[in-house]
């Protein structure tokens, strides 16, 4: 491979000639091999993209950046926008805790190619722009970093995330409507219940849905305070008058997200809080999520020695061994997605309590934990919507059978016959094997006839 | 000890002579000898005792239950509210997961305690009122203890959790701004930084706190909502017409507290997200107070070999064998809290991802989780408003010594000199124990002059 | 009330007139009111009891402590272990991290009640033994806390928790025999398998808790070594030459326990890794433990419209409003202890995590932790022996009926006819609602004698 | 891009051309769009390539596969270990549970592959090999899973983390005894303490890893079981006698690794326990390392208004706007690896307690997180040993200056003077800003040659 020579503070380092960083890129890479390479979530790096095409508008405005040099560092932005350099940001999570090496890898990289596109060669020459004098102008990795990762998480959630659970969530209540009719047993304590339609079941899974985009949507205020204009310690140091307020206003424009200054910096630089309150909101919806996905896989089973009162989509062979027998795959993937996410929540959490003095320094860890929960959860929504959810059907002969043949419709005579009463005939139906009916006209308590004008499942539940 | 006899559909029992529980109760004694006897929280009952009046007032006013009846139950939940019946409720949480087994002793502790006022004898003569067919008419444990659980989470967090935290963070308000022109050094990556006063310092944490009860604020709608009326698997099965609707009014206007009937019933029968949600925001707070305590412990430490920028009380002798020590001990029952405060938040999503069905069978659980991590955080809080947050002092000759000594005023030459020459400058101090304007005027990228005039630590730490 | 007057460093202060407890005791019970009072667990006092008394038995015999002092305090030892004086340690969990002041309490409630002995009245005449300068010799609270709490741990694990898990391990491994020719349909994905024994199903149980139970016994030898000996910061000073394996001797021999002393002192003070790792194996048990509770309930549930294969005993009336049902409350108990012991081991592990430099000062909460768990596991496990798992009985009926119906005994013909016939026979049985035999003597593939001859269940469960 | 067709029981699909997988590996892409693709570990391919030759080499041996067969799938499990293929694993964790498609996916290349070796075009003929009949010959997903994540895992603890842990530890333990004479002040509560040595100090962080990488090699003997053998349920249906032994005796010998087949094939597949203990001592591990980083950068802090007891190595610019300031970056590095360790814990144990029948469907979010643990500890170590901890160096001068000026050297008075006296002297120091020397002798407790002989911080420190 061929290399040039790239310079910090610490003196001269080999890169390799084809790549935009720099030397501080470069020691990252030699200094932390820890994990797979790139690690670094690029929705992160795209964060960085529209904070520093901002923070060159908002400077150029302040009289503080040419003219000229902001055009450049905004048409570098756009391209690292477009994923045209997607390749350029080999760096770990693992780096240090303020993800210094990430803003100067971006840095890095701007000035770089800025170079080229003023039509000269890297290395050769005085930078054309500098990436600490000019792209990092009015910033410091530890306001560019919490904003970067503020963007990428604010944007993840609301262009996927959120959009996934809605997608679920309606084919969810159409299932409901759908099945606002069929009446089955009910189980409490996995026990035979008294009866509710397969409408009001899935019902339960929509308002459990509801709750958490709701949840979700409270947290966006948290997210959507920058950091921008912090500087190195939050008290804006090396900023222009007026920089954060604008700043933040340029990525709310760039982003078309409603984007605003943080009030307090020194919060938004020693704590993160915000992405506690964001992860803490997807991990209630991972929650929900895992009792949706047990539930129908229970409902599903079978086909001939389990529950079954529900269909499933078959999507692929089931079992290697097994001929005939298709499984519940979506509802594992959704599962297993949200035990990930339920770790990720101590992960963010146990980041989000250490921070010190001015500076929290789980950054990375923390952003690419809720990342990765974010992408999780709206793309397992999606896919369990499209591959499951969408294709539930009730079988209808399995959930007759359950019903008719359960004790528990003995509870509509609670309210005829008295509490004990009605207990002694469940009791003498499920000691002798026989129907509630038989038990209960052999009690002598009622006769055949009120029975069947008491005991009615489609009586029994309530509303719909 | 003396026993009387009480029956149930399983037959008889012996019970304590003097004791107003029956048959269930007992039997849940010797079948749950589960950790210590009584942690069901008190709180919880209370909810119960809360809900069984306003049941027996909608029963009444609905025509299904006789007006002495009510009176005699709404008297007796007056008396359990008024704590005179605090040791009739020996269950431990470690039950059955419905919680049916406290609703009993609710029951039975109602049901004999009326036996009694009516001027009768427990054990003798038929019941005054039925613990099941009266007290918990148009219930079901498995909505009556969601209920309760939420009356008590509730009330907890309103009444005791978010006061605690608002007294600390008032105080922590008043310290940030009365420390408002005591410039400091600022510390990153817990090196030395630019400057920031030690009111911005504080005014970190007071934003995370206002952040942390605006997002517990954010889930007590979620919380108001009740179960009441869902009965066995949420359809309202043996409910009167309109009865959810209100006897969640009369909940709201016996507590005072503005709970309504839970849209969807089988949601809040069956899935907990609601303590889900309350609890990732007391998680959420104890992420705060453990930066909180642990960066005033070290802004503390000391006397002679530490940071020692802040003075802390003195509230007790610190150490058996080290004399004169006092250590930062409310900053340590602090973090301890947010210790368990984060494993409770697992403890509760671990129950709340595991509902069946029509129910969730860990309730008492998660319930028992919310209630000590609300507790825990409102008296954690105001102990350490009272005994540490009150009473912290600058210690303004070690702050200025710090101040002046730091290498990290260069930052305010960027702007002057640039950022490679700046950094010369601290390297040559550093490196030759210096002062930063002996090594500056060395270098003569600047006069003794400008030095002073640039470098003025008030001025670099923005508005304030 | 009456109160006396007790002294330490910081000057006077009143004590209830009928305690033992003195000054610091006082001091930290007015200083931390944070949740119940007396949560500091009696397990830890008890543990401080065995050494208080072995540091005066080895005190004496290396000559720095009067023999007459000696015998005096553990005389009170003794009379603490005989739980005598249980209401003398009013102090919480969440006091300082270091324990300091149960330290002081079992110190001063040690001198108080030594003076009685002694035959003088408290607060009246010298000090009969000093607090510090006698009950506290040779010790500081940072080694003496560990100490107690590993103390009070290793008990509770040998003597409690790994006999409840035996207890429980020894009737599932009864069971697994008791079943070992039940042949019954395998469940994989919830759904339909080849057949298994309802004895092999238990015997994964069985070798999941003797896994656990390994797992345990392999962090004894840690949580087995004893700070004491470190005093303040883990060199041992101010105690005589030969102290720390002498003082580790006596506490062996009072426990009748293997207790040695600790290698290294700075670990046993600055870290609880033990805590952490007997905490980590109290949660592996608590993870087989819920899947042993899980399985069992849905094996068992029904009576109608569930699995129904087992039938576990009916302990109290399952629900206030459905007669006749009988729930798996043992079960639901088991996993609500492991939602517990899921959570404390995140609260262990971020204890854990904080130590700073010479002192972890999580110690008292971890501690609680690891003791809670320890009792609810070990509880919980004779609890579900006693009240679930001896009762077990198979539904032989309902076994067969499920076995038979099955379509997946056509894994037999895999071997005879290959994998894409044996699909093809059992998609057709699935398709036409046919046995199995009906299907595949239609396809013309085999005889109806074949199929009886080569599919059989019992043949399918391998050696037993 | 061309496609051919491939197809399975479910019928034809369309599978890029130049690509080996086939039509259940497809299906898996198509139908689990959730995350990066190819997020299932290499590793895990890895495994599968041991067992796929291991089972290959034992049915032949057992007359079960045709000896060219045999061969065959050797040679390209051979190529699959040289990495020749790791571009045709492309499926993601969030698939089916039990890992179903990914078993599918390595059966299918290897077919494919060797149907290429044997001269053949993929897709044309009749299969050399048969990816079911042959490849997957008395085999199961469900226990080639397990077993392919055991391999993986084990060979991932003992060839990479161990290793990493133990070059960290020595070094540690080289910094220990290099640091032996260093004498300075201790802190417990953060506050200043009786002396030890920094190799003391240090001695604590290596007792830690001593127990930690016991506590790991504790788990390896569980892990080393393998589930192979017990095909689709534990019961072994469809394997030959003596597979089970047999195959892990060869998947002992062509790993080196000590595997042996499960005494409890149930066990092996419904639930994976030994993942739990496994991930649990690296949870410890965890801990330990977030405590020796934390301390570490703590000790390094300054350089002027910091501890700076110690300083580390510079390997990068540490700020991008503070010149000259040198981060802890190792350090924050490895306390973001113990964060993310620390929540894969919650994740493997909430998978690990879902386990359900005869199987649990968590298997590849396990394994994942026990590999990304596994990695990211081995290499945070080695990072953190060569770029921070083999450089550390004591900073004598300000040790020397923070020891001498420290009043708990008074400590050395208690035996001399008493608790009381010694406890008078300190304060007196403390209040009038004097040295210990000065306060003491003005109290007339002792002379200033008592001092100098009674207070040798060299003589306060133990044995070392």
């Amino acid at each position: 491979m061929e290399y040039r020579i790239e310079k910090d503070t610490m003196g001269p380092i080999e890169v390799p000639a084809d790549k935009l960083w720099g030397a501080q890129t470069q020691r990252s890479r030699e200094n932390f091999k820890i994990g797979p390479s790139g690690s670094m979530p690029l929705e992160i790096i795209y964060g960085f993209a529209y904070l520093k095409k901002a923070a060159a508008y908002t400077n150029e405005e302040l009289g503080v950046l040419a003219t000229e040099k902001r055009d450049l560092i905004a048409q570098v932005c756009d391209e690292i926008l477009d994923g045209k350099h997607d390749d350029q940001f080999p760096l770990v999570i693992w780096q240090t805790g303020s993800g210094t090496q990430s803003n100067m890898n971006v840095n890095e990289v701007i000035a770089n190619r800025a170079h080229q596109i003023a039509g000269k060669k890297i290395g050769e020459g005085d930078k054309t722009i500098q990436p600490n004098d000019d792209v990092n102008k009015s910033q410091s990795s530890n306001d560019t970093f919490p904003t970067g990762m503020h963007i990428a998480c604010y944007k993840r959630i609301v262009e996927d995330t959120i959009p996934g659970i809605i997608q679920l969530r309606n084919t969810l209540h159409e299932k409901s409507q759908e099945f606002s009719e069929v009446v089955k047993i009910g189980r409490t304590h996995l026990m035979d219940a008294t009866p509710l339609t397969l409408g009001q079941e899935f019902s339960g899974y929509v308002s459990q849905l509801d709750h958490g985009i709701i949840a979700l949507e409270h947290t966006l205020d948290h997210l959507s305070e920058l950091a921008l204009g912090g500087t190195a310690v939050g008290t804006g140091l090396n900023t222009p008058d007026g920089y954060d307020v604008k700043v933040a206003g340029y990525i709310a424009e760039f982003t078309g997200l409603p984007f605003k200054t943080a009030d307090n910096k020194f919060e938004a630089l020693a704590a993160h809080d915000a992405l506690v309150e964001t992860h803490g909101a997807l991990k209630q919806v991972a929650v929900s999520l895992n009792k949706i996905a047990n539930d129908i896989r229970m409902l599903a089973s079978g086909p001939r020695s389990g529950i079954g009162e529900i269909i499933i989509p078959a999507n692929e062979p089931g079992s290697s061994i097994m001929p005939g027998k298709v499984n519940p795959t979506q509802c594992e993937a959704l599962t297993m997605v949200s035990a990930q996410v339920m770790g990720n929540d101590v992960t963010v959490s146990v980041g989000g309590m250490q921070g010190q003095y001015e500076l929290n320094v789980f950054k990375p860890v923390m952003a690419a934990a809720v990342l990765q929960s974010a992408q999780l959860i709206g793309d397992a929504c999606r896919s369990f919507e499209e591959h499951c959810a969408a294709g539930i059907e009730p079988n209808h002969t399995r959930i007759k059978d359950l019903l008719n043949n359960s004790l528990m419709l003995v509870t509509a005579l609670n309210t005829k016959i008295g509490y004990y009463k009605a207990a002694e005939i469940a009791n003498k139906a499920h000691e002798e094997g026989t129907t509630l009916k038989e038990a209960a006209v052999a009690t002598g308590y009622l006769t055949a006839e009120e029975f069947d004008e008491w005991v009615r499942p489609e009586d029994m539940v309530g509303k719909r």
